[in-house]
Formats: structure tokens, C-alpha cells, sequence
């Protein structure tokens, strides 16, 4: 008996708005008939309901179903970062392979829906890779998604880079003092310390929390004049929603 | 008599499969009734047809109409590329502003179609924001896109990013040796000059063209093994199409 071969997407599933969906990610919600939801401490119920409204909204009739993957704990503050985050992955691949293998039929194919784009500070492409690098017959295909780089960019209604110059996307723990000198615009994604407080406060800052969605917070300026603001205005709102996801880019004044 | 409000979208529809379109963009498609269609001398009739598809596919109904954009010429490898680029940018905001003024009767909703995302390497938003300043009464939106960067990710199964790393978007103009000490991926668009010749041959590429259509072509390696198909390949596809649009990550191989 030949094994089966495991068939899969990672897709891209936008940041909160369910119109950030793409005709491309539609179809392969269609395609899939098993969806493995990743049941973090730190995602909260109303990330996992959006998930869920998602799938309700877009898939025609109800021939699907969702397999809850149990997410190990990781090291906060690391003495090593990288190597812990690997085998944080290590861990989190044994166990969606373990999944993969039980609950996907023959002919079946499985799901993986992503925050944002697969592409940019997440770790489903490499979990997939190390499954694949244990010798498991899989396919899979990504679908690219609407980022928060985008979104926050959309929602300010501003262009990421100066003219022909580029842009950095980073994230807080590797943001500097400053821009790098021949930088002169940066996104910073995954910063729970709010990084922005220790950098030049001259940059300007174009916020977002919860961007394409009702309860959107968009606040811009110079740093200086409203730093306090987005200190406070994203603690309430951290408060009220039980988890926040903000991005922000900085940028050097037109001199 | 109180002049109109002007009403716009400015839409990114991805970098050439149809299926990129979010039902965010969908949604605006459908409310806007005119579609101001740049006419470039560098961009081909097969780039303006891909426009009017995306139209005659996701629009219900056909009441709405394109207005044709006359193009400006920008001076080639000017001396001071900065101004030069302002000064082509007001040319295009004074003929968008005659245009959209002349065609949007009251309640009609324009848009502008993008390539891509409109907050990355586009002028749009540059532009439109001119023709207010410039006194217009103009209200617009921007709806993101799939853009480049992301489709090409995608279609190589590859995180642009090193676990917890920065990642550059750069122009192939400002894509200097090698990568930056401290960044160990780089994204390169708009580049006609194949500047990857010239870097350091010991880094890997990720290329891609015509990302997610029938007409793919996606190369990967080490830069000194897969350059010269690279070359070949693409200079066989810009001829037989008329045009190209590629893009790249060069990253340091892991030690």
C-alpha cells in the first residue's frame, strides 16, 4: 500500500476585514474540506471567530470541518532567540504532522489560514518544509494574502516608500535608535514593547491597530506629539478587545 | 453653484492573475462607473487588456466606461532623479485633474487601477493627493492589493524573511554590492538593469516574472550558478511578450 499524499494550502487570509480575501483564497476555502485552527493562549477567541466567520462566509454548503492544533508554549525573553524559536517549530511541526497524517483522508485537502501574508513573519511555510523534510509525502501551495504592511499603508492613504528609495520591514526587537542612514522608511511589525517609544523622536509615525475593521485606530504625526496618544489610546484598546494586532511606519521628514 | 465632489478609487488589482482581486476591490470595481486607463507608451496592449478583463469579469452589468489616459514622457537617466520625477508627477496630476474633473458627473465614482499595491513603487496616491492640493475637492480610497513582493513569495513557498530578520523592498537603481551587514534579504523591483549581475555572485536569487499567470517563469539558486538562465530566459520572454514585469529576493545563504 502506497501512502497517501497529503494535500494542503497555506493561505493568506488578510488582517481582520473579511473583503481582504482574494477570488484566488475563495476558491481554495472551497477546494479544502479540513481546516486545522492552531488554539494559541495568546489568540483570543474573537481571532479564532473571525477564522471561522470566514470560512462560513465564503464557502458554499458545509461539507467542511475544523481540527484544533494545540500550540506548545514558547520561551519568553530567550537568552537565544533563534534557536529557540527553531525548536518552538520543531515542536509545532511534530504536532501538525501528527494531524496531517490522522485526519486528512485520501483525496482530501487540508487548510492553513493565515494572518496577513504567509510570506512575512510567520512560521506555517516552515513548519511545512520541516514536515516535508521528514520524509511526508505532502503538496502544498500558498496563497498570498493582504498584509498589515499594505493595510496600514491603504488605510492612511499614504505610499510605503519616498520616491525610488526603499523600505525596510522589520520588527521591533531589531528597530534601532533610528532609521538606518540611507533608509528613510521602515515598517515594524510584531512590536508588543512599543519601540517606538526609544527611537528618534523626530520620525514620523503613521500608527495602525485593527486596520480594515470597525473598531480601525489610525493616528500619525511626529513622534514627539503623538507618542502619548498611541501609548493610550492602544492600552485601552488592548483592554477592551483582549488582544491588539498594530503595526506602524516610521519615516524621516522631507527636510 | 457648489462644485462636485469628486469621488475615486484607487484599486490594486495584482500582478496579473485575475483571481489576486480581493472582494474589497470587487466591491469598488462595481461602484465605480468610470475607469481611467493610463495609455503608456511602455505599457503594451497585452497590460491594457489584463485592465478591461479584470473589468468585463468582475463588473456585473456594463455601465460603465474607460477614459484613456495620455502618458507624459519621463526624461531617461536624468541627472537629478528626484526632481525629475516631481516635475513628470505634476504633468500627470494636471492631466488626471482635467480628466477627472471633465468626466465624473455628480454621484459618479471614478477609479484608478493599479499594479500590484498601490502603497509600493506607484505614483497614484502621490498624484492624487497633488490635485487636492491643488484645490480639487476630491474624496478617494484605497483599496490594497496583492502586490509583487507577495506573489512572488508565494510562488517560490518562501518566507521572505529570516526567523525574526529585517527584510529590505528595494529598486535595482538603489540595490547597492551586496546585501546591507545587517539584512539578510532584500526584495528588488523595477529593476530593467539586471543589477543581480552585478552583486555578489555567492548570495541566492529567487526570480520570478509574470508571477501567478499561464506565463510564469521562476528561477532559484545560487546567483553564480543560475544568472546567465536567468538572463536568458528573460531577455527570450520580454521579446516574445513585449514586455516584462520581474522581481527578486537575494538573500545570504545560510552558514
Amino acid at each position: 500500500m502506497v501512502d497517501n499524499i497529503l494535500k494542503l494550502f497555506i493561505i493568506g487570509i488578510g488582517v481582520g476585514n473579511p473583503e481582504h480575501l482574494t477570488v484566488q483564497a475563495i476558491k481554495a476555502l472551497n477546494r479544502a474540506t479540513v481546516f486545522f485552527i492552531p488554539d494559541k493562549g495568546t489568540e483570543k477567541a474573537a481571532l479564532r471567530h473571525l477564522r471561522t466567520e470566514i470560512c462560513a462566509r465564503f464557502i458554499e454548503g458545509d461539507a467542511y470541518r475544523f481540527v484544533d492544533v494545540p500550540m506548545p508554549a514558547r520561551a519568553r525573553n530567550p537568552e537565544d532567540y533563534r534557536s529557540t524559536v527553531a525548536a518552538w517549530h520543531d515542536a509545532i511541526a511534530a504536532t501538525y504532522q501528527r494531524l496531517l497524517t490522522a485526519e486528512l483522508a485520501d483525496g482530501e485537502c487540508g487548510a492553513l489560514l493565515v494572518w496577513g501574508d504567509p510570506s512575512l513573519y510567520d512560521s506555517m511555510i516552515r513548519i511545512v518544509d520541516r514536515i516535508r523534510a521528514n520524509g511526508v509525502a505532502l503538496e502544498y501551495e500558498v496563497i498570498p494574502g493582504i498584509g498589515s504592511v499594505q493595510a496600514l499603508a491603504a488605510q492612511h492613504r499614504i505610499p510605503l516608500n519616498r520616491i525610488g528609495e526603499p523600505v525596510l520591514i522589520t520588527t521591533g526587537r531589531k528597530l534601532g535608535d533610528t532609521l538606518p542612514d540611507d533608509i528613510g522608511s521602515a515598517v515594524v511589525m510584531l512590536d508588543g514593547d512599543q519601540s517606538f517609544r526609544r527611537v528618534d523622536q523626530d520620525l514620523e509615525i503613521f500608527w495602525g491597530a485593527y486596520l480594515g475593521t470597525e473598531d480601525e485606530i489610525l493616528i500619525s504625526g511626529r513622534l514627539a506629539d503623538v507618542r502619548d496618544e498611541i501609548e493610550t489610546r492602544r492600552e485601552q484598546a488592548r483592554q477592551r478587545h483582549g488582544w491588539i494586532m498594530d503595526s506602524y511606519l516610521l519615516r524621516r521628514r522631507e527636510s
